[in-house]
């Protein structure tokens, strides 16, 4: 059927989609989210169908990319027709009835998803059933596979490439911003790419990005870490693994992370990396609570790395509680940096040194702690860090106290005094978020007592800060509700967690922050 | 924040959707599909929001519903904000995780459905995570109920109310054809919807169609009703359960369909049955292969019945071979009228007859079957369903040679002699659809040989009827690519079904056709 060409002059960031009047679509026999060929000239594409209901009836609506895909401008005529179901869609049918997937049958699913001839009702229900049959180990390779082969690749140069990742959940988690110039000062090669914080109140690029530019190009990564051995940028737009990105966008409002396992190594491997460390921080405050899980969750890393060519080890970390005093991207990273120049809270150094060190020793270095806290106290650390900032374009002498943290400020003091048996990773997180963190980069909490440490009556139990005064009394709001600091006083006081059939909200916090 | 609304001058068919530029986007701490409120004098909905690159940043995006909801013009002001996540997202989150739902859960699920309030991709999940688990009793009964509360519904006067309906995937079932004027004559009341063909070669409102008009408003089938006691009309546009037609458009695409049972039952409880026979064709070429499938769903059929205060009773039905002779719509209604007036096939007669015989058991008639015989051989039948075609706005004199069966006819015959041991349905449909059903009335195929036959060599198999040539010669070509008549010749010819891995195309037909 000939049709004529009505841009939309809309971006949809992406999504293939073409408007067709009720009376096209009937002719056509094409039903809401069927795909259509397209055809112009030579050029032919698949797009999903959306069905208006007074829509002009000669007349096929095509959004920008569509419309820039196929070369086609207002007014012009294409050819449409009903295109046949791909398959793609049986296969993910297949994984609907739980079904083992082969590789190829996964390459045809990625393949579309990225080329969006799968709708994300589409995808929605294959990850989703990803999430509930779980994925065989076949199947988290053939998706890593598949992810870094519709993606950008990098390659910086001779083996070993070490890299760092932490599954999250723990907030104040800046240890990455340690690794990195501890590995590079000793001349290991490690380009780091990290995520924005999306539920969480700062991500390691967030965090950077008080320091010094983190979107950088691929051109000028590269430039980074050949001057410098190392870098701390953001991946979110570098197109290492495009399919993953588009299932995370599927899988936040689901709160599920089905491909936690290909969406991490998919991008270690898309950027080279040959060594890898990866964090589980296990524990109440963390998103893996348990050592069984942890302990589970390490082994299939370890078994995917090896299907992948990639040397993998696992760290279960304490994440009972934040890691560190500070939350929120300014002050996070001033305490990486006053860390860095030896100062800083013991747990970070700890962590840092440690996830280091077990890198060391995994490319050949003995007492590769050792060799991390050589690094970390003789300064080498600290100037490595500072070519870093440098090199992406931050100012290299910046002071800790010169990171612009927010000028609202207030204290939460201790009701009564005790000893601190409870501190709620959760609550912290709202509150920061409700300071304005991660959007607002001076927003965040420091912490003044942690878990195990006694607190008189009024003692400070933890600071705001925000960029606003608003945004700092609904934090303070909140904080009041939720008590996130419980110290001990009466054991049995709080005995009952939830009542059934009255439940209280106990919505498990859903993190999504890689 | 303040935006001002552009109209996209775009029906959706009905979902809430916004779209804002990136950086209001971003302003507003709103991702793609999170719900934003928008507010317009003392207006207020809830919108889901797209993110355009390269929208205009002061700017709000409303397709035509958003707009008219609000009562909103082109370029006046309204107020946005970033809305908090509904209850019935973590209703929908909990089901994902496997939890059991209570009745309140469902209910915010199945309103904010008919809101809008919950994305496709949520309900995609929803009803992915549905058909993985399953629904207990429970929560068939409360779906149901709540698709009953958010729809219209209909009254009849007085008890009992009667009802039949088929679980589908046979071709050429047209039996509502009969039993609705079978049980109408002998006085008793049944209001009979039917849906259109989606995946078959035609619905019983399709059917109809070829008789009188069947797309008729509530008040034109209270009268029909009045004055034949039936009716044979499409359900599809009555808004008896709205929630399950949003249900039904993510299903289609994803080939499941979970929500059977609350799906038929709800809208039985919308018109104001009583007793419902409930038609289960089980075999080879029916949506319910085995006995044990088609059991355990005849007792959730009568479980849920009881939930809901219908007296339900199932048959399962012999579904090895389509019924009857003829499959497309005008073929069909063909066949039914010469039925009724005491020709046609003897398998549809007796479906007919056994089916009309057990709901007159229900309500207290005594050997219902020779009831129904009566009712058939005595020509009432015949003479209600004239009634009822002309209530309906048909010509209540039509003769079945009047039908406009296809023009263009071709046979295909059996290349050698034979007993007909396998008769595939999924094919018939192929070649039906092929032909133009259902979209093209007159299409279809007329059926020579049926199971246990025995067939000479020449003698015709079937005949395939179409309204274009182009459509004959396809349908033909893929007909003899099929085969769907197997005679008896050398047994061990085709024992291999399929091989692994050399996979061939055998997804499960998938039918979607209530």
């Amino acid at each position: 059927m000939e049709l004529i060409v009505e841009s939309l002059n809309i971006t949809t960031g992406g999504s293939r989609i073409a408007i067709l009047s009720e009376q096209s679509a009937s002719l056509l026999d094409v039903h809401s989210s069927d795909r259509i060929r397209i055809t112009y000239g030579s050029q032919q594409m698949i797009a999903i169908a959306n069905i208006a209901a007074n829509f002009p009836q000669n007349r096929i609506g095509l959004y920008d990319e569509t419309a820039s895909a196929l070369g086609v401008k207002e007014d012009e005529t294409v050819n449409v027709q009903l295109a046949p179901l791909p398959e793609s869609l049986f296969n993910v049918r297949a994984k609907l009835r739980g079904e083992r997937l082969r590789e190829k049958d996964i390459v045809t699913i990625v393949n579309d998803v990225v080329e969006r001839h799968l709708s994300t009702v589409e995808i929605a229900a294959f990850l989703t059933a990803l999430s509930i049959h779980g994925l065989s180990a076949s199947e988290n390779e053939a998706l890593s596979r598949a992810m870094v082969a519709t993606g950008k690749t990098l390659s910086f140069g001779e083996a070993p490439i070490l890299d760092k990742h932490s599954v999250g959940g723990i907030p104040g988690d800046k240890t990455s911003m340690l690794v990195v110039p501890i590995v590079a000062a000793a001349g290991f090669t490690i380009p780091k790419t990290s995520s924005r914080a999306i539920t969480s109140p700062a991500g390691t690029a967030d965090r950077v990005e008080t320091l010094c530019p983190v979107n950088l190009s691929i051109n000028e990564i590269k430039d980074v870490v050949s001057k410098t051995n190392g870098c701390l940028v953001w991946g979110g737009a570098l197109e290492l693994a495009p399919a993953d990105d588009l299932f995370i966008q599927v899988e936040y409002p689901l709160g599920i992370d089905p491909m936690l396992l290909p969406s991490i190594l998919s991008k270690k491997k898309a950027i080279g990396a040959t060594h890898v460390v990866i964090d589980i921080p296990t524990g109440m405050g963390a998103k893996i609570k348990t050592r069984t899980e942890a302990y589970t969750l390490a082994s299939d890393f370890v078994d995917l790395g090896k299907r992948l060519d990639l040397n993998i080890q696992c760290a279960l970390t304490f994440g009972d509680q934040p890691l560190g005093c500070s939350i929120g991207p300014a002050l996070e990273a001033k305490e990486a940096l006053t860390t860095l120049m030896g100062g800083g809270p013991p747990d970070l150094r700890e962590k840092a040194v440690s996830l280091a060190g077990m890198l060391f020793e995994m490319v050949g270095v003995e007492n590769g702690r050792a060799k991390a806290e050589d690094m970390l106290d003789s300064g080498k650390a600290e100037k490595k860090m500072r070519e870093i900032i440098g090199a992406q374009g931050g100012n290299p002498a910046v002071k800790p106290d010169e990171l612009p943290v927010g000028a609202e400020k207030a204290e939460v003091r201790s009701e009564h005094a005790g000893k601190v048996i409870w501190l709620s990773t959760e609550d912290i997180v709202r509150i920061a978020r409700e300071a304005g963190a991660p959007k607002e980069k001076g927003a965040g909490i420091v912490l003044h007592a942690k878990l195990g440490e006694t607190v008189h009556k009024d003692e400070v139990l933890f600071e705001v800060y925000a960029e606003r005064s608003s945004k700092l009394a609904s934090a303070l709001e909140i904080a009041g509700q939720l008590l996130p600091i419980v110290l001990t006083k009466k054991p049995a006081e709080k005995m009952i967690l939830d009542q059934v059939p009255e439940k209280l909200s106990h919505e498990k916090s859903f993190m999504l922050d890689r």
